[in-house]
């Protein structure tokens, strides 16, 4: 049984993982990158090696250095490092599940297998089972996102008695627009025991009125500010200032929506917004063209979530 | 130009098509169904021969008809009558909008068109628009359902300046869960001059919090009062409660969603809850299973949708 | 029971429906285009109102009229005309039908309803079946086109004793890949009764092979003469050449897949080769650009599909 | 530039990758697979570590060890051994591939990276030119699969001057139906370089009078002999013979699609009819049902795929 925690809640950024422009894996930024998303974001939870971390990009080897790096450099500033583990194999997924308890993150969190797909709801639970039995002292959270693992078994269906089969079970990010789904998962979940973190950033106020604990999402590490803004407000029944943060967000989502967006656009975004630079992504992605850049800076400006003055290393330069 | 009308706002139930039991359009329990939506569910317009009226499974002749039977009975009880004339057949939906034009409807509705599709924006709004054209003072919405339709071209960008094209634009149905591209048409929406009506029942709240204007549905029929609680609820910002009543109405949809939920379905459970006989399905559709309904009824008892006293010739006896 | 029938075999043409500049049907140029299919391009039967016809986007009247012309014109010159009735209305299908044994049709074919569903085989059986009882003298063939109609129920388990429920059943049009299926339909058809034709022009090779007796498609209106001699090849064993045809057909498909193939470009490359005008397509479609025509040109002629010479009313000059 | 080669053709064995009871990787049985294979299947070259072997549930370290044991094992008597090297991260198939050389495999074959997409065909090939690199004397071969991997890049475009960027280019497994894409694989292949070998063993026959020059898949393992005759057939002309042995395929495979047919009912059939046990799949996969195993027994008798006295340890007795 995993010992009692503190609940993860309100934004978790999924973080990205830095590169150099040689495509290795850039330690030296993650520091910066922790005070950037405490001071900066107002973010103080991370969802590492996920799909913004391009997790299954990355070897198993280099998947555990980059978790190190994460729990080392969050000590004393983070509430809560989640690690995803999950792989197509459940061996290296247990591996890293065994390693993230060993470095002592706050939890661990798997995708359903996405090549061979699990049948049905006990045959998914079995495997998370096995992977969560790895790492017995920590909590266990599923990451529920089917448009991109073609895994559609419900989500209110697995939470059914989950604990009986995954006693480290603490909850899930729900990457969905179903909320027929995820609301029945908030309805069975009384007690409250579990967090329901919602993973669609564009849409995040619909899922806090049908009863989400916090979110996890990559607009978070650029964003972060503006959604904490939108959280309080919904907080103190501000919905009229709720939706228009909300409805702020969605315009630059919308608008690199149209032009391609994704986690290779998502790099060189907080790379800009951040002036830490992220680099380029792994093969099979490649950098967004010059001209997503511009246009995505012109938005971010006009929506002051980019001040010309912010620009240092992220500028337009380093882009060709 | 449309004549300045009062909005569509609230909930709109999608009407069943009520048949004999040999399959014949029982135009004589119209007017009953009428007075039950207005006493019973609270609901006050309604949106005909779409989806759930099996629309495009009737004769233009029959469409014809049960429109006009609507139009007079719901006079000076309904608020609005709305009529879908949506067609594959381009002079057919031309035809049926003159028509609705003839007998005094508040408005009609177009739907994609699903067989052969539209390549892009430009290519849906010139179909809709010359549909809106046969009825040129008749309030116009767009019916955007692209899990049924298949065309996935986005509202938002629809919306965009449509009234240079369609002067008679009045708004659009929203059946689909991608609240991001709703949120944008509420956003761009600000005259709020459009009725923005949200088409997924079973998640309602989401929409209204990201600014949906009304909702057109099928569990209006018989949900309406519920729905209506959970409005006034939202209205007052009392959003636990509002949430409470969007939980038991999901219990309810989440429960035959996995039994196979559809229009039969609809049809048979506003029998049994309504106690008007509607009749069966057209083919392709067919009844539902004596099993289903034993398990429909027994979950509506349980969430207090239905009495056992309300009982009446909706009850099983009649399937086999 | 049907009149005993000669079989439909060999190549059949979806017709195209000939339109006027204003979009009201050119009945006037279907005489020609009779004379045109079996005169230059040996194809003698054909399947009217389907896909390629655009018969879903014309009205009931203007359906009816259609196939009255074909069996007009076609009366004495062409072997078999076989008339679309397929219909999301089973009462309008069943008056097609009806109507097609009136004017002296040899056939007629049903798409499976394709808004609301068909759930399973015995459903969809039924509804075929309603149709073709309406006209108790005819042949009856099933479209079989899942990708288009969402329909997926496997054709050979269709077939399973299908003439117990529909004493009419002839056959079916295949437009789909899954060879396993259509094998599955062959291999079922040990007496040969039913016409098996496929559907999927570009790969026709591969059918025949695998047992197709004929073959039903839209670019038999102008690359009959070729695929004929793909035929003739393969009957007499000489699969060299008949791949050499295939591969050459296959160019031409290919190409302009690329550029986005559909009626609307059928509509104006059967223009161009046959100089027959078919004019512009209904809404939602809309003619090709410019552009595309211009390319097709220049590979049909590349391809020996064309000659200069060829070209009459149906040249470039009537696109803008 | 690869050295030259004699070509992959045939049909290869995409091999299973047999386990103990407790889930580890049994390689005591791979020697007598070996023989199997060669003996009594007439089947000479395999596919290691792809979708039927699990390839991708197997750990790095794991998936060296099998690909290993299967060079060692097949050396003097296979004619070729190629090792699927695909993975999610390029590092780990650049590992992979460097193993391979090293261990003296006699060709690399890699998957289309399936969960971060490559956007295009030059984004494709850059990731695969990537894993050629780093095994710059082994024919690199690409396995298309675009209904697993979600990766439409069409095949024949991919094709096109790619030995330009990957010299080691020899061929690819093309699983998939689209025969216009295999057909101008085939037709661009004029001077016949490559190895184009198809991969839906369900309708083999399809791609044979289409070109190809082989053929990978799961059922090589236990009809083997079965699709030689069919192969043999058809190269003497004797195309109805040949029809016949791909209805008798057709017939089984039909069959187990209904029940529910992938890797782990592959994994239980091989058992049965080899009588060499397989063991069970890894999570996320589970042993079949036993009545999906009695009832794939039945069929197998009853098309001769099976007789009674070949059962020895692969029987029934051991599934529960």
């Amino acid at each position: 049984m995993a010992s009692p925690k503190k609940k993860l809640q309100g934004l978790v950024a999924a973080t990205i993982t830095p590169m150099t422009e040689h495509g290795e894996i850039n330690f030296s930024v993650i520091g910066r990158y922790v005070d950037y998303l405490v001071e900066e974001q107002g973010v103080k939870s991370i969802f590492v090696n996920g799909t913004t971390g391009e997790g299954l990009s990355l070897s198993i080897s280099e998947r555990r250095q980059v978790a190190e790096e994460w729990v080392t450099q969050g000590r004393n500033k983070l509430d809560q490092v989640v690690i995803h583990v999950g792989a197509l194999s459940l061996k290296e997924s247990q591996e890293l599940a065994r390693h993230a308890a060993e470095i002592g993150a706050d939890g661990i969190a798997v995708i359903a297998p996405f090549f061979l797909k699990p049948g049905n709801k006990d045959v998914l639970i079995n495997f998370l089972k096995e992977v969560a039995a790895a790492a017995p002292a920590l909590p266990f959270y599923y990451y529920h996102i089917p448009a991109l693992t073609g895994v559609k078994i419900r989500a209110e269906e697995l939470l059914d008695r989950i604990q009986e089969k995954i006693p480290t079970f603490q909850g899930l990010k729900f990457s969905d627009t179903d909320l027929l789904d995820f609301g029945q998962c908030v309805d069975q979940n009384r007690q409250r025991q579990f967090a329901l973190l919602f993973g669609v950033d564009e849409q995040l106020l619909s899922a806090l009125v049908m009863g989400a604990t916090g979110a996890v999402g990559s607009t978070y590490n650029y964003l972060g500010k503006k959604t904490n803004q939108m959280l309080e407000a919904f907080e103190r029944k501000d919905f009229s200032s709720a939706l228009n943060h909300q409805f702020c967000i969605q315009r630059f989502i919308n608008f690199v929506f149209k032009l391609g967006f994704g986690v290779s656009q998502t790099k060189a975004i907080m790379t800009l917004v951040s002036g830490i630079p992220m680099g380029p992504p792994r093969p099979p992605l490649q950098k967004p063209s010059r001209e997503f850049m511009a246009a995505a800076e012109a938005k971010l400006k006009s929506l002051d979530f980019l001040s010309s003055t912010d620009l240092k290393d992220g500028s337009l330069d380093s882009w060709s």
